[in-house]
């Protein structure tokens, strides 16, 4: 017997309320064997960039086969379109406003479709709630064995987030971002831990040289950098934070070159 | 094979204590073939009327025969009586103090016990915690297949919450009140949106006439009135939080009748 | 056929990021049959007193044959060891750093390995999230059927927490700690509610001499005593918050007495 189908939810939703439960009834009135695992629903109100580097990281954890669905979705019931987007061997719905392009962006084959099947909605569609009236149960009745292609229109391209992506300098130095602050305050950039060592990174108003393979053997109160469990370079302070000495944020520009 | 029993959990117990897996724990030793859904947990301590209303968007989400837990419950341990009530196909098990009223005001039929049964309870049963000794496994012994009406004694009523049923003025007006306050500081009322438009809204220190379908089509920075996903008016702010600018909470009364 | 295994995860890593996620998509992906039981994840960042207490309070509740993953780690990538634990009937993985003392300091038998089947870690293994490249893996292979033995090298002891154990002193009172501050305020010791009454419970800049049975049945706005449903003493103020009023949390000292 193969597994159940496993579901997974990345929203903006917060705990507080009934939304992610609704989706959660959603699904399980539709496709009761599915497995349903919460990714986060805390991503910051609106936070299309944090809520796409989240997915990216969550998603290869999971098997072949996983379907996520994702709602960031600051313009729920306007012209922007739902999407299904097959890539790495897993399933990817939600909104097509860049949340689901740095989970999509690698590996093939890519295969997307603008999701039309009006019979599979939730009735009657909200304007305000897509999660619970569209993308819940079109996901769930996939989840029951629908093809992939039968969900929609084939598309052949969906909206990337550019500003997540980063740059190369002409003198071997790294454009990039803060794409997310995590629990602990660590600064978590896009530079890959790839980039030559020794690091010289500078963000607003600081510049950071020290570095460390361990949190715990990092001298405490100073920011040190280290190759994050994204592999891609973070700041953090050990046992304390790094966001509030620095007073950054997520999207704040940074800029790794190797130390001479 | 029947799909496996479902149960829901809501309290305000919140997230970062071991109450909620207790719950889990005492099911899951029970009846370990039941899945477990977590409507919330982050009701405000001692919220009855949030969590009552919680509890009505979310249930008929979920399929028949849920049976869903529901502990927000200050009088713990003193002479309130645990119930439990199967309205709409679905079953609700948790103090008789109006936290069950929303979910079970609408629908047939109705049946209602006291919860009796102390051989179901886990012993020594606390005087402070019943959602683990007694809610959480008499309602994995129900899951297991347990009738209803052995639960208890039959009761022919439960206690109401007649603060959160909307009014209607002999002018056309409608009286009503903020029930909640989500995540994105959307102010819910339980003012049905079936009331004729245009709306004019006033609440304490406020009037509002700008009404949207969509929350990103509204202009930014004003508070506009949408019919939310609960079928009730809500006050929103686009990318804004309508409770900061308005400063208010749940609780407070609002009117709304048909403009002019 | 039996129960589906269960897995039980407690960490400080917050809900807001991807690591908890990761975990479970990691265990997903070894045994899709396990159930997965959130204990919390809101654990202050390091606090490994607060976690183990959490985690002892939990683990009774679960049953027999129940595995337990534990994550709080500032040394993660250290030295220090990571650890599984046989105890009460149940199982316990995590990092040696006092963290799973609580729950498997009772009851017997007591068996323990060193974890040292690196070909079950999820390589490559980084040094920064051991939940998801070493805890995770190694517990859903175990979860599918390995062999407790078989995980790595027998132990004889594993890290402690004195602090968290309760002395009684020679005039016969009894010294302890506020192990916890729970989601009401409440101050949650480690003195055993089997103290004989009636109490004298001295902390920080105050004395506590009321009692009651239950929450509501309190004067308001003053700190009680009550036997906690951990079965210890515990200070609360009927519907507010006994850590606001008395300014004290985790940690801080407190002695009680059979009042005179």
């Amino acid at each position: 017997m193969p597994p159940a189908p496993l579901i997974t939810l990345l929203t903006d939703f917060g705990s507080s309320d009934h939304f992610v439960a609704a989706m959660k009834g959603v699904i399980a009135a539709i496709c009761p064997e599915a497995r349903i695992v919460d990714i986060t629903h805390e991503i910051a109100p609106y936070a299309i960039l944090e809520g796409a580097w989240t997915l990216a990281e969550a998603a290869p954890c999971f098997p072949p086969g996983t379907i996520h669905i994702a709602v960031v979705d600051p313009g729920v019931g306007t012209a922007r379109r739902p999407i299904a987007i097959s890539a790495n061997g897993q399933f990817f719905i939600g909104p097509d406003n860049g949340l689901l392009a740095l989970a999509t962006s690698a590996g093939a084959p890519l295969h997307a479709v603008e999701i039309t099947r009006t019979d599979l909605f939730r009735h009657p569609v909200s304007s305000t709630f897509h999660g619970r009236d569209i993308f819940a149960p079109v996901a769930a009745s996939f989840a029951r064995g629908l093809a992939f292609s039968t969900l929609g229109q084939p598309v052949d391209s969906w909206r990337q987030l550019p500003e997540a992506i980063p740059v190369p300098n002409p003198d071997g130095s790294w454009q990039g971002i803060i794409v997310k602050v995590d629990r602990f305050g660590n600064l978590i950039t896009n530079l890959p831990a790839s980039i030559p060592t020794p690091w010289c990174l500078e963000g607003p108003g600081f510049t950071i040289r020290a570095c460390s393979t361990t949190y715990e053997n990092a001298p405490e109160g100073e920011p040190v950098l280290i190759a994050g469990s994204a592999r891609t370079i973070e700041i953090f302070i050990n046992k304390g934070s790094a966001m509030s000495k620095l007073r950054v944020t997520a999207g704040a520009p940074v800029i790794v070159r190797q130390c001479k």
